[in-house]
């Protein structure tokens, strides 16, 4: 029985990449239990790598209005809408892990308006797939929607951004065939055993 | 705490069903060890009910070329384009059972072309979600097309008829805003204890 | 000169389909003056053909907040969205009969917007269109707009629920390349004789 | 009882039209027995009424290699997509009229793949619809297709002209809403009486 | 080095073509200094050359509630969604030098809702954009949209008879590959020198 | 006059900027003489401004099978799809530079088929397309149909990457409702004096 590939071009072994991101790949593989395709895949080409971690760290890790279940909510339902099975899979089970809910994920993939999430999440969803889909029209009328809901302008900010830069990771994804890890697929599914 | 509603419409308690209703439902329920949303909130209108299980019974439980796993991909496939999570959630978990494979039904609500299947499944999900979507521009080049994978007319019949029995299925789960019960969100994705 | 086909499929003689199918068909026939072909063609699968009637009769022949009329107007304008020959054109000649008017069919097939038909007829039809093409994105506005013009909980159901067995009747139409009977282009244009 | 408004903006009696105009339109009341709305709507300005027309007849009146039914095809095909209530009533029943066939028009309004017409005639309405709906995207393959079937590249200018003019006509027609007249519902669909 | 083709079609010679039509052209030419490709491409057929311009001068030319550089801005913002190069580069010209602004044709093409015009302005490319992509749905709502902005019902109607006349324009010029003269892409770029 | 903003958010000013930054900001202006607003707009959030031009850079400054202006006409066709009026003027700018041609950036912006380049780029702009429209239906028939034009896979990665990098750019870009400098609008466009 062969392993399916991860991806349609060249994955580098962890021992051939630059002392950097070999480091933070063990980092990640320490905490996670398991080394995330995405880091091997597009280490293919390191100085990328480096923007785009750079970049999802900078979106994802920071402090703000938004809690780190509703970051991973933006990057599910923009991937569901993308057709990105790497972010929905991988992203589906890190959003159940922050959020503490087996549901939600697949939830929010298929169709966020039957999600179990409050009306305020809704409307931060609804923001995030119009710059998903629709970004030329986004106007006044869509920050006023979200103002009322409480979101600040940096919060409407990180929503935008993170719609906007998990376009390109979907988009990666998509071009090179990323496959998700199978250990994503049962993350956060089970109760934590006491 | 609060048990979320499973319908916009009232619900029927099982004893209150015409005998025929409430027997298929115990049956269900022996053999799967829960009552799927679907049997009850349908049975808001026991014609009706009758009607769609009729059909979704000719269509599913039938003989023919295509296995159990194969028909349910196509449901699972169509659900994601129709964003119902209903049908996503409880047919993902029936394709696990039946393909005994617990990563193949994520895979194929978010993008059948990324999944694991063969080049004649991707065949006939890319005919059932052209019946989703487009039926108008079916022609005879999409007949053509199954047929080179050695589908006979029968079974583009079947794969037609099952994309389209949930074109109905995945409407009236929107309308009514069918909630998927919560032991279908983990069906499937563990091993068989021995 | 030939006859043209009315499926891509066999279709069975009357005197070979089972007893049911074939009383139905011709009380139909008595009625009518002729079998519409949906009769015949469906009954090359008979368990489906017993459910796809059940259901419409179900739908479409119940007693409730509808007319008879606006039950085939919904038909028609979601069939005009679908592409659907067979069931513009069949279903154009009932609701001119039941709508005793003439014009209609032809308006709300084209554009349910320009038809002679109620401001409530056309938040009805509104409705059935985002039932038929953008289901996953029904919410509670959209029942809301129909309360207004008095329907209740119940007539939406009957209207979303049309849209849905419509859209599975049109992909059927379409798969099998369903013929309608000359004699529903003309049914129902000319003022009856006295 | 009142008549329903043909057009939104006010519509001149022929007596106070230019003498040209009225000239014009009582030949056509000559030879159709009724004044097409078209005309008298379209009045509200004289001068695009000139220009309108003067191309209609360019287009339509013109010797070639399409046939006049061919032309009124495109047009009730381009004005099926478009969702043009009168286009597709008056040219359908021109249409019927010219092809001598009282069931082409509704089908091809409908879905031209499902039509009695030729597979050339076919190819022709899929270049048609193409112009009406994607013209960014002609290229040398759309009319290599049509060379295929015998069309000069004057006959694709035909085809292609057609389609444009009434891409305008479909816009200003759903603009003021313009009503087809009643007689054109059932023009060509009786057998001429011998 | 060759000339690029200004057109799929014959292009006729000024000399060839009739008196009227080359007395236009040579006016033209006079105050522009060139002669727009669109007058001698589409001088291949003279009867549609004279309607072609006679609808574009009833419309462009008149005297009316919008100023000249708003209808080039009608002409621009729906060539942009037609994806017509010809129209966006000759009539983005146009709309620079009538609104003596160097910047606004290209914003118009991209994006209406950004560029540096009123909220008067963007209401009526708001409308001409759904006269051009989408007008089986206009509807009094509409109209009523624009009569906040003080639009009367003749602006509306020239609004929309421009989105609709480029409607055909902008098929016509990607059906024969029409394309724009050099001269154009500079046109209104530079400060007037004194 | 008051001058336009260049952004919804709060615009740093260069002295306020941490020293990398200004560094980099400062060594742009020397080059091409002014400050591009996408520098000074997205300072707002320093860490994301460095992950922004680390991307940039590492896809746009590098060696590869792609010349920088078939870069640059990437950006410039997905950021036209994409409504980004920024990106298309900013970008088309340095396209006119790099290719040393005044006309094609507005031809690409417009539509890349009629644009005055090779069959090579314009295979290379349909397929960065379908990866900014379209990047779930990426397949290998994509990569074959580059393959034929003789672009290597990793040539393919870059012209995926360019465009899944500008559909965050032209989402941000959207977002913040950033303004083009004005001197992009001419640069490229007058031949170079001697």
């Amino acid at each position: 029985m062969t392993t399916p590939s991860i991806s349609r071009y060249p994955v580098p072994k962890l021992e051939d990449l630059p002392e950097d991101i070999k480091a933070r790949i063990l980092e990640v593989q320490e905490k996670a239990g398991f080394i995330p395709n995405v880091f091997l895949t597009l280490a293919h080409r390191p100085a990328e790598w480096r923007a785009f971690f750079a970049y999802h760290d900078a979106l994802m890790g920071k402090e703000g209005g938004l809690t780190k279940a509703e970051r991973e909510m933006i990057v599910v339902a923009t991937s569901g809408a993308n057709g990105c099975v790497y972010c929905i899979v991988a992203h589906g089970a890190i959003l159940r892990v922050y959020a503490k809910n087996a549901l939600v994920a697949d939830q929010v993939a298929a169709n966020y308006r039957k999600a179990d999430i409050t009306p305020r999440q809704k409307a931060m969803l609804a923001f995030a797939l119009k710059v998903a889909q629709n970004s030329n029209a986004i106007g006044d009328e869509d920050f006023a929607a979200l103002r009322e809901h409480g979101f600040t302008d940096e919060d409407i900010w990180d929503i935008g951004a993170i719609a906007a830069f998990f376009a390109l990771s979907n988009r990666m994804a998509n071009l090179i065939s990323m496959r998700p890890n199978d250990e994503f697929f049962l993350l956060g599914r089970l109760p934590k055993p006491r």
